[in-house]
């Protein structure tokens, strides 16, 4: 910390906001965000600096990156419409840390509303027979659209192995149950079934392992035994649509350190 | 509901709560709990009635529970002394609906605190090679002590099959996880290697599956990265007594109906 | 209740929720709530015969509300959309139980918006000098639309005693704040100056007494110091907008019952 | 930061959590925690050298605080005795960062709680006519305890200003409302009449002004139409001791940061 603050002092950076965070006092892993202002452009040059001064010599992971421009994000959508069009929200507003440059979906039914945002749609059907081709067309989108993050706003179809090899950015999911309880489909009917008190979301990244990636956020509600699975489902929209608006905020402000398979979130 | 209600009226009772359920508006199940006083005291003619007048005609599956005498409940804990102590204090303040006649644990640990509130405590050890003869001991117990309601205020021994069938009353149980998330030994250490952001507990009734009974009561709390296991586990004690003494309390005062492997608390 | 219940029964109503409150045992007031199928359309003879037979004879106060069609609503918003656009979701998604039939602002931003939902919109600008024309404008708007119930999603205008007078039907109001705390103007810098670890926000009937209407719904958020009075007002708008339509379901529900200055929301 | 880090890395402290805010990224106030570890007992020598080589250049306001010994408490109470009954049981669990040494009290109905848990209890009664005699009775038994912290845990009394201003430590209240809202006597019965449907508590640092100073943590729970005033007391008494219990701990860690009238807690 000593060396990092000292550096970023030498080279004319104000620092703004700092976190640390040791996973054993003694001998554990140490993790550290820094945020600063530079009063000239002098970041190439402080990013090489760094690498030889301090962080080749402590060892370090470590990572820049710039506030502006913006994070690229495509939204991936099924039919359900409440997550997509809360960030589309957030952005227009103008507090979401990032651009939304694409809408993608296999249905047709969120276009009008990603359109009437000034967001470009594309619409690639995914069919059971031919998956593969699906996958390739939304790399090729992703890629053409120069995507930083993928959120998949309730997408309801699991991407494969080979796909999430070759996209070049983080994907964030929301599962719509309180994980790790009721991984998979239909969370809300086997939470009815088990007699929960209390339901909930989680925004998570895409790994290989189904509903099983590094937990950024969650949140929960009280359910009611009032409470049918519709009921359940409504209740479940404003809770996951505001887990996913955080996770994806505070991806996007660069606060999410990963740990083997947890998160660390500044 | 208007033939219980019009029963009662006619009987001179007058109810001061009520709450209905259904759990399917055409051709479901109708729950209903009903709280009435009675002028003189005539309930036993009531109950009597009740059966032949109402109950049988609808095919009703019905309860009439006096409220007073408080139902006499037993207290079973290890060596963790929170939720055995939370109800103690509940039961001194005059806030409980029941009287806590005996403590038994399989340590003595706990034993200077439940006599300290003047309640009865009972060393039951657990040995690994005689398990019956201990569960025979406490079955003594508590029947010897006329116990309406046993709660497992961190029991750590798994109470057999054969247990629960001989017991002559409900048992309840906190289960120091959101279940169904984190059955089993360890929920904190395995919630921590998850990274879940929220940690919770639940209060249950004991079946024969483990963790697997209808759930009473279950909250939660935010858990930070900055907590360890250890973290957890104090943090958890606070959400563990808060939510077992609200599901005591519920059940105490009839208002937990369970429904197949559900609860509805009025 | 045994009036009531028995008489839906006999008149081949079937209850399908009930709830009752009251507001002391002995000699309290007692409210309660019924809803029912009707087979056929008897509504009208229901109704006159409940007066009759029920109502006079224990000297209710009663209301007998159909569930179709449903309640025409009017949105009133000034600059702030995030409340207006949450109500026109939900309202688009089907899960309102009321029929957005206006929006009218005194400013032109949520225009677009509105009529991008197929809401008519109006613009009722209000001129310091000439208030109570703005308000005539308003009234007429209300009346011409035919609405049952107004909501304030943010409208910064206050509403004279003689147009609360005048309006013909229920005003519901969001305030951005935890009240009775920060009663009136810039709740999130006060909450800021004051220090408080949560924020909140309220929505409740409008009365003359500017924010001392009765309350029909409240929820909070943590507050973090590192939020200045814009990251309060941002995360405010995410209580303020689940709370409000909350508080517009369970009025266009009719669960909202009103006792002198207090709500019981069955 | 760079000062302070290198400052501790240079003399062989072990850096294990640090936290830093600015109230204002341009010329606002910048406060900062550290938390370390040295080797060696050198803390005399390293304060010394602190304010001579970096307090005193950068005009810091800076204290250096050992957590060990631990700090002294005393608890002060009137007849409620959860907040008592909660820091007792902390403390002998081992999870409280200070050393509870004196309960003292204008009633003598914890005395024997206090004692049990082999804490002095000291009976200091508030007479109406000789307020300033029970007050320097007061400051005298904490005087001789040599107490750091002074918690008013439900302590009925208001102390006077005189009392403040010679007391010799700090002075934490749990206030049984959400300040700013309910401020003085009797704050459910006036939650109840004003109708809100949350209520909460709030432990602050006690000054001059009545229920007005830095508030430390505050805490909530949904309030039911079903709830009395008895009713709110009971559900407030859990918020209450959590509450209390949070603030307290977070301040024996240090970690209360007071500016103004607010607190920044780390």
């Amino acid at each position: 910390m000593a060396a990092v603050s000292s550096f970023l002092a030498e080279h004319g950076a104000n620092i703004t906001s700092s976190d640390q965070h040791s996973t054993d006092p003694s001998g554990g892993r140490f993790l550290m965000r820094m945020e600063y202002v530079l009063e000239a452009d002098e970041g190439s040059a402080l990013t090489r600096d760094f690498g030889e001064q301090v962080g080749a010599s402590f060892g370090m992971n470590w990572r820049i990156s710039p506030s502006r421009p913006l994070k690229r994000v495509a939204v991936l959508v099924s039919r359900e419409d409440h997550c997509l069009l809360d960030l589309l929200w957030r952005w227009r507003r103008g507090v979401l840390s990032g651009e939304i440059v694409l809408v993608a979906s296999n249905h047709e039914v969120c276009r009008e509303d990603a359109e009437g945002f000034g967001v470009p749609f594309a619409h690639i059907p995914v069919d059971g027979e031919d998956k593969p081709a699906a996958e390739a067309a939304l790399l090729e989108a992703l890629d053409r659209a120069g995507v930083e993050l993928a959120v998949l706003a309730r997408y309801m179809q699991i991407l494969s192995t080979g796909f999430l090899e070759s996209v070049a950015c983080p994907v964030i999911n929301i599962h719509h149950s309180f994980l790790p309880a009721f991984v998979g489909a239909d969370p809300y009917r086997r939470a009815l079934e088990r007699g929960v008190k209390i339901i909930g979301a989680t925004a998570h990244y895409v790994t290989e392992d189904l509903d099983a990636g590094p937990i950024i956020e969650q949140d929960v509600e009280r359910a009611d035994h009032r409470l049918d699975v519709a009921g359940l489902e409504e209740l479940g929209r404003d809770i996951e649509r505001r887990v996913l608006a955080r996770a994806v905020q505070r991806h996007l402000e660069d606060r999410v350190l990963v740990l083997e398979n947890r998160t660390v979130v500044f």
